[in-house]
This record gives C-alpha cells, sequence and structure tokens, in this order.
C-alpha cells in the first residue's frame, strides 16, 4: 500500500541559527525546499511560474554572507513565494488572469525589491485566483487534492502549507490570506491595513492588505516587519510598527469570543474544537468574555454583521477602475463572467453610495476599537469546517471578512484539527498594534 | 514690427449654450483649438503627443450628442489634455523620463477614462518634468518664451494659459499644478487630498493630488466634479464632495492673509499687488485678518514654516519605490542626477524617520483646520514674483507648498500682472470642503 505523507510546514528561523554555526547553508535549504517543489509541485500546482536559477544565485549569495557572518536580516537566505498578482523583475505577472498571459512589468514591486534588499530568496510566483478575487484556478490543497487550498493566495498558502517554501506573500480583502492559510495548516498574517506598501501589485481596493503565509509566526513577522523596515507601509500609512526582534511572547489576560456571521455555518466539530482550545485557555488564567456577558462584544458582532455585503459594495466601487478600462482598452472577453458582471455592478454604482459605505465603514471600525479598552484580542474560527471539497469555489470567508473590514491585524494559528483537516484559531488585534497580536499569539497556552 | 499676441484662455463652459442652440459645435471648437495648437506647438511645446484623429472622433460623436438634446455631461466634448504622467490608452505615457520613452501602458487611468465616460475630447500629452518632479524638460512660457511655464505640469498650464486647451490634466505634491497655472496666467485647482482617483499615474506620494487646470473656475470645477463621479476619488477616500453645478458664488466674510516662508523673497511689486486686490476685499466687505491680529493664523503660519523641508522628507521616503526599480531592474543611467540622488536619500532614511514626518504633517494639518472657524479661506500669492527667466528651473514653490503639506484645496485665480505677466492669487480651503472654496472664489469682487 502507498503511504500518505501528512503535510508538514517548513520553518525558517529555526534554521538560522545552523546557518550561523555553519552546519547548514541558504543554499542547503534552497535545495530541501527545491526537493519538496519537484516532488509535490505536480500533484498540487501552487506555483505558476518559478526562477530557480535565480533563487539559486540568490541562496549562494546569502549563503556567502552567512558564513561571513555578516547576514543581511533574520531573512537573509529565506526562500520565499510571491503571489502572482505582485510584481517580479525577473518572472511575468499574470494575476490569475488571461488578459495578463505573459505580462511582464518588467519591475518588482515594493514588497519584492524589499525582499531581495534583505536577502530572501524569490524562488517563484504563486497561484491566485483571477485579480485575488474569486475565480479559483488550479491549485489544490496539500492535505487533500480534492479539496480547495483556499483563496485567492491559493498558491502560497499550498506552498507554505505543504513545506515546499517557509514564507510566501499574499494579500487579502475579503479573506484571502487568512482561508487559504487555515485550510492548508499554516500560519497566515494579515497586517493592519496599509501596514506593507503594495507599490506593484495589481490591487487597488482601500480595504486590502498585503501579508504573509508562513511557517511559524516568528517567520511571519521577520517577513512583513522586515519589507515594512525597507518599503514602508502604503504611502502615508505608517508601516508596520514593532520590534525588529520577535515581539516577546506575553500570555493574554482577557479575549474577546467573537461569534460573528460565520457561527452559524460553522460545523459542530468545528465549534467543539474551538471550544476545547479554549477551555485550555481558561485553564491556564485566560479570562474569555462573548456577547452574553459583554456588551461591547455584542455591538462589535452586530457592527460587522454585515461585513461581507458592506465589503463586497467597497470593493466593487475600489475596482470600477481598472476593470472598465481591462473591459474597454484590452479584451473584454477575457475576464471571467463574474468578473464582467462586477464591472457591471460597479458602473452602476454612485460615488454617494461609495461615501456612505466608507463612511459605515468607520462606523464600525470604531465600534470594533472600543474592545481594547477590556480584551488584549479577540478570538474566533477562522473558517466554518475545513477546506472544502472541489475546486471550483475557494470556501467561504465569513468568519474572516470581519477583519478585512475592520483593518485591524489577523492571525490565523493552524492549531486544531477536524476530519483530521486543519483548522484555524483566529485572532484579532487593533489598529496599529501588530506587535501586541503577535505577542498575544506568542504566549497563548 | 511685429505684433505680439497677449496669450487668451479658452473657456468651454461658455461655449456650451452654443452647442445647445446649435451656433456652434464641439467640432467646430476643437477645430479652433487644433488652429491654436497648429500655431503655437511650435514656440512653446506644450505637447509630447496628439491624437488628433481620435480627438476628431471624440469631438464628432459630442457634436452628435449636443445635436441630439443629449450630452452626457457639462464637458461633453471637452478638448482636454493629460499630463504625461497620466496613462492613456491611446498615446504613450512617457513621464518626463528616457527611462520610458515610448512607452504604453495600453490603458486609461482612472481619470482618464472618467474623462471619456463623461464626453471629453482627449487631444494630447501634456509635458511634464522627469516623474513630475524638478528636471524641467522643453515647454516654455507662453507670455514669454525666454521664462519657465513652470512645473511639473508645464505642458498643461502652457496649453491652457495660451488658449490651446479650456483644460489640462495636472499633479501636485510640491507646487506642480498652482505653480505652473499662475506663471501661465491659468486657473488651478488642486482638490483635497485624495480627491480625484490616481490610478494608472505613476505617482505614489503621498500628499500628491491629481487637479485641473482651466480657463475658468467653472471649466475647473466641472472637470474635476466630472471625473469624481465616475472614477471616485484614491481608494477609501470620499472624492470630492458638492453639486454636480458649479458652486453658487458666495462673497467670503473672512480671509485669512498668510504670509508664510514666501513671503520674505517675494517681489515688493507682487506684494503691492496682492495688497491692492486686498485692498478691493476690504472695500467689498470682506474682513481680512492676518498674524498681527489673529492668534491662530499665527500658529498656522508657525505650523507650515518648514512645509517644504517636511515634505520634501516624506516625498523622499514615498518614491524611494519605484524609484529604486527603476534603477535595479531598469536603466540607471537613464534616471537624471536629480533623481539619481534622491534615491540615495532614500535609501538612508529609515522608516520611523518617515513615521515622525507623517505624525508632524498630521499636526500641522489639525493646526490649520482649526481656521475653518473664522475663515472661509486664507488668501495669499501662489508664486513670489511672475515666471522666471530661463527654462532650467521651474520656479520657486515656496507659496504653494503649504498647500500641498496641508492637503486642502487650494485655487490660483490668474487675477493680478506684475511685469505684464500673469501673476496668481492663492485660495486655501479647508479639506473636503472644496465646494465652498469654489463659492468663495466665485464670489470675489
Amino acid at each position: 500500500m502507498t503511504e500518505t505523507k501528512r503535510p508538514a510546514l517548513r520553518p525558517f528561523h529555526t534554521a538560522t541559527a545552523a546557518f550561523a554555526a555553519g552546519s547548514d547553508t541558504p543554499r542547503a535549504f534552497l535545495e530541501r525546499c527545491i526537493e519538496a517543489i519537484d516532488a509535490d509541485q505536480p500533484k498540487f500546482l501552487a506555483f505558476v511560474n518559478l526562477d530557480l536559477t535565480d533563487a539559486r544565485n540568490a541562496a549562494d549569495a546569502a549563503t556567502q554572507r552567512w558564513n561571513d557572518g555578516a547576514p543581511l536580516s533574520p531573512i537573509d537566505g529565506m526562500p520565499v513565494g510571491i503571489k502572482d498578482i505582485i510584481e517580479t523583475a525577473n518572472m511575468p505577472t499574470e494575476m490569475g488572469s488571461p488578459l495578463f498571459a505573459g505580462y511582464r512589468s518588467g519591475r518588482d514591486s515594493a514588497s519584492v525589491a524589499a525582499l531581495r534588499e534583505a536577502g530572501a530568496v524569490v524562488v517563484g510566483k504563486t497561484v491566485t485566483t483571477e485579480f485575488a478575487a474569486t475565480v479559483a484556478r488550479e491549485t489544490r490543497n496539500p492535505w487533500d487534492p480534492a479539496r480547495t487550498p483556499g483563496g485567492s493566495s491559493s498558491g502560497s498558502a499550498c506552498a507554505v502549507g505543504d513545506g515546499m517554501l517557509p514564507a510566501a506573500l499574499g494579500t487579502q480583502v475579503i479573506g484571502s490570506i487568512l482561508r487559504p492559510a487555515a485550510y492548508c495548516g499554516a500560519f497566515g498574517y494579515k497586517p493592519s491595513v496599509g501596514g506593507i506598501n503594495r507599490g506593484g501589485s495589481v490591487d487597488y481596493h482601500s480595504q486590502s492588505c498585503q501579508g504573509v503565509i508562513a511557517a511559524t509566526l516568528e517567520d511571519a513577522w521577520f517577513t512583513a516587519r522586515e519589507i515594512t523596515a525597507r518599503a514602508g507601509g502604503d504611502p502615508g500609512y505608517p508601516g508596520i510598527r514593532g520590534p525588529r526582534t520577535v515581539p516577546a511572547a506575553r500570555q493574554p489576560t482577557r479575549l474577546a469570543l467573537l461569534q460573528t456571521a460565520g457561527w452559524a455555518v460553522a460545523t459542530s466539530d468545528a465549534k467543539d474544537q474551538l471550544q476545547t482550545v479554549l477551555g485550555r485557555f481558561r485553564r491556564a488564567g485566560i479570562a474569555i468574555d462573548d456577547r452574553t456577558n459583554d456588551a461591547g462584544i455584542a455591538q462589535a458582532e452586530d457592527a460587522v454583521a454585515n461585513a461581507l455585503a458592506l465589503s463586497t459594495t467597497i470593493n466593487t466601487w475600489d475596482f470600477r477602475w481598472p476593470l472598465n478600462v481591462f473591459a474597454r482598452n484590452m479584451d473584454h472577453a477575457k475576464l471571467s463572467p463574474v468578473m464582467q458582471s462586477r464591472l457591471v455592478l460597479a458602473e452602476r454604482m454612485t460615488l454617494e453610495e461609495y461615501q456612505a459605505a466608507i463612511e459605515e465603514r468607520d462606523r464600525v471600525r470604531a465600534t470594533f476599537a472600543r474592545l481594547a479598552e477590556r480584551f488584549d484580542a479577540a478570538v474566533t474560527l477562522t473558517a466554518p469546517d475545513a477546506a472544502p471539497l472541489g475546486l471550483e469555489s475557494t470556501g467561504n470567508p465569513i468568519f474572516v471578512v470581519p477583519g478585512s473590514l475592520l483593518g485591524v491585524p489577523a492571525l490565523t494559528l493552524p492549531i486544531m484539527r477536524t476530519q483530521d483537516l486543519p483548522l484555524g484559531l483566529q485572532l484579532l488585534g487593533f489598529n496599529g498594534r501588530d506587535a501586541d497580536l503577535f505577542s498575544a499569539a506568542r504566549g497563548l497556552p
């Protein structure tokens, strides 16, 4: 009988001590990643393009720097994947769209330029749904190829969840980092809105955010923080604040359990798994309140009750351009029916509807922000269930869309299982306090 | 002896009654613009590219709509110029840089797409300094070809000031709309920051803004407002608020005279001209306070005293990317020495310096915003003098950089003269209240 290998994450940060000691090298680390890619890419289709020659050259340079005792950063030599809506000088940026098949911008995005400055090794472009929206592409879930990897950062989550890479860039405007990370058993980090400079990414949504899917919290933090140190946040934003080291573990005192719109569709086993974890937290002395004993939580839940509809309204207007010029100046027929109908909706919208929607979003954000007075973070499921069967849908984003609307930092931790598949625990922090969220996550018992 | 023709502005809005009546047509209006372009473009070099075939087709379609009594908007048929950092599907976008000679993005920017939806006739791309920054290009001042037209929206200001076009798009991050508009004798309008969607413009600065240089206030308002109605503001911003009609004239009650850093270098004649105008305002019953009798004005002046240095710091970080990938992934040698040294400065900056700078900008904005309690607008010169002789420098932005830093709506009105050349009166409004600023400007005696 054939043995089924369980996917295993491939941490990078824990390997760097061996780089410093000379018992391992970034090049050897990369070769182990390439072995995994050679073995698993044909099955799971995480990548749309690879540039292994460039990656090996970069890994050799990193090896030399570690040998010299002079790494550029904690992620010097880290193999990374880049979601294919983010530009790379040495590879096409195809955006999951036939409109951009083979398209080369000839330049790196702000984040990719920063990764290279920090010594990271860009291995390949990871599959995205069409324009990081809903229409799924070919990637499969490394835990079960009959299941979706989630989306839109499908390839990034697959590559990290499978152990092909320790980290990969994603983007999230609805649920596109946390959902696939949870489905593929990886850590996912969506920063505070504006936290990572999106220059050179086909991403014009006001609540979208670039972030990281990684093998560990440490890898996620270092990757995001080193990018921000060099590329900043979106123009006008302060970028991710916090130490260049990993924020120290600090057990939370009080967490807010959110039972948002997803609660009604979560499986009973998923809720049971969550309760088991929360029980462990409580036994360790963490207070966990919910809407039954904290009016602020009830208000926050009410405020985000329409998070998906409100986010969709905002996203529709935000994507009016460039969708209209994709259709008008390029080839309308190469847009999916979903995108074509989204453009119709966008062109029916008025500026005044958009103004009302972003004002409503501001109110929702203010309501949620008041939880910071009593809670270290909010906690809930990342998805209603494990990754669903089938590749047509990338799964239900209902649990993660509130974090996108709120613009707060959000993490998913792959610390639960259901049906022998990964189930994510979601933590939501408060705007600008990404480091505190990492401290809380690392301090969980 | 040869007769020197004084440049004359070419209003559009006042012509539309004749379009409706059938005694004039958008096509005939365009042909008058083309006559002026044929005569003056060789002397003043406002355009880097023209597409008159496309323009004539668009003007014919507009003519048909006016004949049918069904114009798409108040700017249906309006010939416009597009600053060459803003993308157009039918013409290259060369950005004033040899790096992008002949570059075609194949799509319209958000603003250009909106202009076409509103029926405007895109005539050509107007000369910009390199990446809308300091290095001047070939354009000359239509009042005196030995003088700079100002920059960076050099071609837009020249084309409008000369009467080749009724309106053209510009962008301003330091002084790039108001300064050239004033030098060329046109109206200039920089909206509240975020007021016009900059998608598809090579413009990543957090305080940059797309705006309009026009023959009249009405033409400026209609152009900006019709773009915003279709393309919105920058993602997450409400866009320009106000009526689709022109904001009604309303004589201001009280104006704040600003004597900012430019005051020390303004010529005595420029200051005299300003005093003459202010005397007329006072006689009409408008109260005009200054730092000697209003502590809030003194505080606001102190707050913007370092506007140029602070703006430069912010712009330097904001342009780190894409300047670094222009240099690294493209051809470093095709960047001007000014741009090369700006990149060096950007790469020496830290995220923490940027964070401090944007926090300081927030404080400056809050200080200025308090003037709204007592004043309809602030008033000052747009430039220390008429356009200076020579084409190397685009002139001193010292009077307009405060408005850029503040992110407030700003207008320049070509209602003064010095040395028989245009001298602009600048009005600064309050964030989000662009329509009130137009009401005040239209209500001036």
